[in-house]
């Protein structure tokens, strides 16, 4: 963000590092991914950055200083692994790689979290958001028990709520770690739960509808979006089963809801990673859990494997690309 | 079957077991659930057996046969575990249970397969069976690869796969265990595999489609259904993932389909389990193959859920029921 | 609880099952473990229920009632597993083994909670309960972080939590089933913790106390204690580990908290089964929740390991007992 | 292979790369293990490749180009990952490694698979070929069941499946990966399979013979045997042991043999990996497919760690080994 | 054992339970396979047991005793579950099944272990136990390693071991379980050493005869024969691995022979389970371990599931049986 | 260890390598972590080692030998992956790194056992440890049981075993790895087994004071101590649990001690890690195996991760550190 006529403007990407050339001068933001350390050299101290951006490339980064050690080391110790950096340089061909480098008078900057757009380092939405929330929310319209209804509205009226659940991501790099992924999650959850209401008229299609929009609500305060998308302190010593829990248990206590309502609801959230060994410290009891348990795998699962080609035939002319986490190989072609 | 006027008709169920009360006079169809030992008794030899019929239900049967040993052990031998038995007898509370039994000139006598109507013995159709087959066709239709429409329209326009279709339960007991079971769980895969191309459309519904109609193929023959649904020899032994794989690779190889074609065919059916401890000798490779099989996981675990609960709550007044398969409590309230 | 004299009397127990012998006149109460079917006989009607009391053996039970069937199911319906039932009657030898009938005008009613006492069919404390709560207070009084010292004597200073953690057992039956189980469990696990604490100075001991204390207080909503102990609902779909949570993220949001001793909290419950496949949805990521991890397993599994062989070197004169739950060998010598 | 005199020479491997030293001429066939980038350099455009040989050591590679950008991109192309390349270039010490480069007029060409003699680049077989296919033959001659034995001679006398049998490795890389591997694998189960028939005399002997010849026949598909072993896409997709059960049945109904010998013999592939998470849909369920797992484990398990140590003692002077796969140490001395 | 014309003859069991009729008279050997209680009756005091004997087949007996209490009660306390007694007495009918009654002044008395012939209550040899004794004796003259021969020798030519090895079950009940099941299961574990020798020549041949002969020997300590096979209490609290090592490790030690041999027989015998799930401490680290440890597997299955077969034969028409250890069906056809 | 006016000194670590910089002359004593290769340079000979200390930090170093190769390469010989070696050479940085380099006439010398002390390549204990042995002591002066305190007494009174128990490490790396740290384990098993006792009195405290004392005592022989701790071979093929069972087995047969306390003592070392999965051949039976168990869990597991964080938080200023061995993230904070 700099001041311009007056006003402030937000500074912008302007071209991804994968577009980087020998010789080029640059002005630009980037994110530190990793901090190296700082050291001298002939003409006084220097310090070396690994900078990335949402095209998910890297790139070196040295910033040759003065011999005011006092300075430059200032200037690197307020610079963190995960900053956002403004950067002046020039690209060269450094041991058959591309580096940035920085000499005075230009300069290296961290920047605020008001001063650059986090859609420079988060993957953008997919679908239009607006459209998706108003998706949910005629979902809830469609709600026929008043008490869940109250409490869905309660939830998702607040504007708070829906500013946030609109831009979250659904997950750190698996599945929907894009702007306004949990919305897109939850909706696909919920249209599964949906058709398994058509299919199976004996289910409870208020319960689904609740299941499907709060599920994974805890994820908002699993999950920190600073320049990337981040386990918080919560989110990985308590979870977002958990968190979700809690969240929607004081929701009902205070809306004084039904008692068995709740059990149920807890139950579903508690639940719906399906086995212990995912993490619900209770396997799904009645039809709706088990609903809501497969409608997440589908939808995070199709989620998880059409990125992974996206991104692995990029990367490989190869009918197959190992997958580190399923711990086998995925077809390409 | 019996001759009625020159024409022969078919043994019918009168009533069902659980309809019985003390001192009816019983002429009527019933299945041997388990065969007991013959003895003797102060004026012959008698011999005891447990019948049952599609309301599953048991009941107590003796048979008291007269001093000819050889007679009545003809007889005896000529009833197997599984036959389904035509009976004269005498409805009496022994033991404070109820007791069919047979006296001379009664009778009891094994049935042939077409002296009797399976359906009395297997539970009916969910759904209209016409419907959906045609709603089966219909999906055919909509396929645009040619080398896909052709293979499944020469395996589901054969008349003699229509009629074995149309009738087969989709498994022995836990789910779609009655008649049009297996056409039912299909569509229903169908369904969930439409609904993800739907949401995904980088995904490929010709083989969405082929993969939902013939991921189960196999269980034609590992399922037999005589007076009870079981697995056939071929059933144990290979087991419907390999039997369905057989199946469709001779049908591609006859119909001189595309080899990569096949071995992505091949591969959905023979992953659609999902990990190597539920029976797939390959984990799903591909999103179409991560589709059916959540898609197989959906289908089968809420009917199997739904069905259980169904059962519990005419058994018990608790808010739970244990089930033993998936070792945890169920929630019935 | 009857009317004698103007004053209210509970009913008590007289003598358990176990010295009941062949002809005694009874006039007691008995918990119904089983209830049986209702039937008619050559007088009328008659029920079968199975009997038991905190002896931990049963006995056979039958009502010989008159011809009026409303009335005989009238009664029949208002006892219920689980009822404490106050029975009139007369032992007899049937089949080798004891019966007891009630023959008119002779009565079985069932009682209300306030009619009977409990402890007639719970095990009785082990210790004495007032001293024990006595410690957790000394505990209480220890801590040093005023924060943790506001939440805890928030906690065990209300008159009816210190009433019903007094009395609570801590399972239904592997260990600590019995009055103030819970209490007499929470110092085991107190102890352990601070003995770790001698030993490695460098544990938070207040956080360790806090841990220890709170780590199961969700029992109380997860075990109800009527005639038996058996999990609510609430217990058995969401379980202690997240009921503890919510309790304890509720008091320490109303007491306005620090955020980073909530999460600590937070954590020490949420993984203190140390494992996913044992419930929790966390492994225990710093010290003092292994600490408690681990003290609540020496605890739990020392008392169930001796509780089990004092049970069973009563049943067999063998060396050695299965132990179904753990399935292997116990050895009792 | 090149004209020489008229007659075409396939090119022969001249000596290993462990053999090659600084300022050595080369003119010799290597496989290309590892692509890298192509870049400019001063004088024009170079690019780098890894090669590899038989005897499994590698080298760098570096082919300096013109500045006729078009043609080195060309050749740069024209090679691939596995490709066998013929080089003629010079060997010197770069950062203390040796390094090949070829500088113009000298070449570096791919070959063609009839080029090249696979032999230089799969190990050569460890036995007599000829001698284990006569071997193999005898045991088809006694063989009494005649199903059996038309069977076996059906699929081993023709000479297109005696030719790929007689060459083909038994795995990619854990044990027999070498010329005539299947075959010397198949001949072990085999023996095993004999010797148990000797101490178990009521095992079927001829169910054995064509369990053990026939239970991996399906790695003639599976494995592809270029520069090296490769998994091929249905070998991946579907996997030997499916392969296996579609050839065997197909061959066993083309011959139109009998259906329970066909469901043992389908049962004793499908199950010969012996347990679901190795990739058995069925677990052996009769005592010839126990023994064919059994002594198919034993040949394999032999083999791979007997292989492990030979090439470990090469690299160390240690007692022990990590084998990765096994995740445990192996044993040296 | 009675005294007849001076000599002590051991009581020899006449005819086993499966041959007793309705009527006949008995003077014969039985095992107490479980005691029951000792109740009244109208005229005086009466126990039950159930009989057992090597057919596997049970009688349910009866003593109708005097009003004499104390003197029932004595002889009922002398008999013990696995109690060896000498009944006489009667058969008849008692509700549609055999029972064996004795009535005054006939008796019912427990036998000293010299009284009776083990044979009659533990499966008799399959082989000759000579002949294989031979054959073991034959394999260590065979050895060229000088120490590993003394080791053998020391141990094998003891009397007392040749006495006891003779004629020691290999299992409670799972596989080998006669009189010299476990010299036959050695041996058999012996030849699929000696066949993996032949096929790996670069195994050490003398280590792995040492290794087939003692990795069970423990087993004859861990397994007590009286007149059933039951684990002894060392048996069951440390093992037959821990067992034979500590043997062995002392045998070594004794004769002073070198600790690597000794570390890699300990080794064979530690680790010959093949994974610590199946109790295994080690798993193997060289081939002569692995050998030891598959050609265990090899004799042990092989003969368990032929077994099972053989008795489940007898017992059902169906074409599988459910194996309750293996969870899954055997086919039995 | 030098001479030094007739005195023989052991040679001292002078400054730890973090105390390194630039232009150091250093003339001291390092253990050689890996061994590099030995090659050729302008003027001769060089190899290169990487060197370690306690302090854990590594130092590259080279050695530029003369152009007399077999001088060279003999010293390059003598110098092995764990020697300890004396080093005179100076420091410089290279590739900003900082390197040491011997150029001769400076030397670089494999040191004898005797010629440095191991303590300044193991970390020094952290308590006193004449106190802990006293106190370990005081234990057996407190067990009641003749036998045990016979057993007790002959094996921590020899002084060899006095002098080897109170240096040696509990572990290789996970946890007490440091002078004395069995000897604080195995005090910490002791406590919380006598604390045990307290709360459980139907305990049998000799019993758990000699299980505390023994249970590990086999790591004695698994554990080596060079310049490093590594595990032996006995101690990677027979592992220490077993060790211990063999050691202590012996001197209880050599006391002539009761069978049913060996079978006891023996269980307890032989089911100390609780679980087969663990390397225990059998679970715990009885109580006092369940409290050692227990016990060394808590005193490794608090000792491993308190370990674990203090090394970690010097590393990094993050939240969380991934532990690789537990799987999952460890809090900081």
């Amino acid at each position: 963000m700099f001041v311009f006529g007056g006003i402030k403007i937000k500074y912008k990407k302007k071209q991804p590092i994968s577009a980087l050339k020998d010789g080029d001068k640059v002005d630009d933001v980037f994110v530190v991914k990793i901090k190296k350390t700082m050291s001298s050299y002939a003409k006084g101290f220097f310090f070396q950055l690994i900078l990335s951006d949402s095209s998910g490339k890297t790139l070196d980064y040295r910033y040759w200083g003065s011999q005011d050690e006092k300075k430059v080391r200032s200037l690197y110790d307020s610079i963190k692994s995960d900053s956002v950096v403004h950067v002046q340089g020039k690209v060269s061909i450094y041991n058959k790689k591309l580096q940035l480098a920085t000499n005075e008078p230009f300069i290296i900057e961290p920047l605020k979290e008001e001063e650059y757009d986090k859609a420079d380092f988060i993957k953008p939405a997919r679908k239009d958001i607006d459209d998706m929330y108003t998706e949910l929310k005629a979902a809830i319209d469609d709600v026929k028990n008043p008490d869940i209804k109250k409490l869905l509205e309660n939830i998702f009226n607040e504007p708070a709520m829906e500013a946030k659940f609109k831009t979250h991501p659904g997950a750190i790099e698996i599945h929907h770690n894009w702007v306004g992924g949990l919305l897109e999650h939850t909706l696909e959850v919920l249209k599964y739960s949906l058709l398994s209401f058509d299919l199976f008229p004996v289910l409870n299609k208020d319960l689904l509808i609740a299941g499907a929009l709060l599920h994974d609500i805890g994820k908002l305060d699993e999950l920190e979006v600073t320049s990337r998308i981040k386990g918080s302190d919560s989110g990985q010593l308590i979870g977002h089963i958990v968190l979700s829990t809690i969240f929607v248990s004081n929701k009902m206590d205070k809306l004084g809801l039904d008692n068995n309502l709740k059990n149920k609801l807890l139950h579903i959230i508690v639940s719906h990673h399906g086995k212990t060994e995912y993490g619900s410290p209770k396997q799904p009891m009645f039809p709706e859990a088990v609903v809501i348990h497969y409608a997440d795998e589908m939808s995070s699962k199709i989620a998880e494997i059409t990125e992974f080609i996206k991104n692995s035939i990029e990367d490989t002319e190869d009918n197959f690309m190992y997958h580190r986490r399923k711990q086998h190989n995925i077809y390409l072609k």
